[in-house]
């Protein structure tokens, strides 16, 4: 995979958006030539997506002509209106966002092992406050549940991430951006100006 | 399309959902043979979807290779934890969402007329409260940049759209998630039970 290429901060960042994100969209190749997309909740566990669903349907059938498949997770921060920097045309207009696409080999997890712990680790991602008995093949209640649900691996053969925050803005525009998102006060704003300055190369290197 | 599937009043919600998402995720056939996706702001305007970006890229390449493209909208309103309705087992911890699923063959707007056109629709969704010129011809500062940004249409050539709101859950079960939704008050809870009882088929029937 290219986790190589970013640095620790920019790995870090990245892992906290894909434990924050809940779900995703699946791509696979459907029998009719077009990609299939799906919206799926995900955990990232061990260099790997997991997913979850029914034994039997497109996804699955999708998987076994071709186990080829992309991963996005996608969330959009801030609508950037032309007029923050610009009081005429429109096309300065953009959108903020975080986005990370992952590529890999979907395989159908069969051990009975790996799916109870995939499927734990699933669990603590998305009710961490518990209310459940851990998934365990000790566990008799769990046994068929754990035999009849599908649970998808894709191991991450390439993993790009984009987070735009206005990271090529300079001087007055990026200051007016700042200014236009401060003053707007919509529930991401803020959040969207810190990360702006988190993610400013000036910052970074100052 | 298969849009003539859905009742009128499902229309109605289709669109209005669509009208309110600002992106979704364009899937694309790779050249490596993976789906390739990524997340773009889009409107949905007389059958179709638009969205626009540079006219070179990973995206542009895979159109002249292959129109065949899906594009995605989704997003999840609620995560439903087991202890809602189960004290003991995880199983039935699942998510409510809605998410639309469009098929169809892309087409790069070159016709002058229709790309301006085009990005005024996308200007009047994502830009509502105005604050730029419109889009002409005849304004001299637009036509290099009509001219300079890639606007790709997607003919719509089936639609399908899954609005997951416990419309399945009956008596006790279903209370007990209105229930939890209610004490919770997270900040999307109290619509989706407005949904919940919205997409009930008991309360279309009654």
């Amino acid at each position: 995979m290219r986790r190589k290429e970013f640095g620790v901060e920019d790995w870090q960042e990245i892992e906290q958006f894909m434990s924050e994100m809940t779900f995703g969209i699946l791509g696979t190749i459907g029998e009719d030539g077009y990609p299939n997309l799906k919206a799926l909740n995900f955990v990232y566990a061990d260099g790997a997506i997991y997913a979850h669903g029914s034994k039997v349907g497109e996804k699955i059938s999708d998987l076994g002509r071709n186990p080829l498949v992309t991963f996005a997770i996608a969330k959009e921060y801030a609508l950037i209106p032309s007029y923050f920097t610009e009081p005429v045309y429109a096309c300065p207009a953009t959108a903020f966002f975080k986005s990370v696409v992952i590529k890999g080999k979907a395989v159908l997890v069969e051990d009975l092992e790996e799916k109870a712990k995939a499927l734990g680790v699933f669990m603590e991602k998305l009710q961490p406050e518990g209310g459940y008995e851990p998934f365990s093949l000790e566990n008799r209640g769990y046994v068929s549940q754990i035999r009849g649900v599908a649970v998808i691996r894709i191991d991450v053969e390439d993993l790009s991430a984009k987070f735009k925050f206005g990271q090529n803005m300079k001087g007055a525009k990026r200051e007016a951006v700042v200014n236009g998102l401060e003053n707007r006060g919509k529930e991401l704003d803020e959040e969207t100006v810190r990360l702006m300055k988190l993610y400013c190369p000036a910052h970074r290197e100052g």
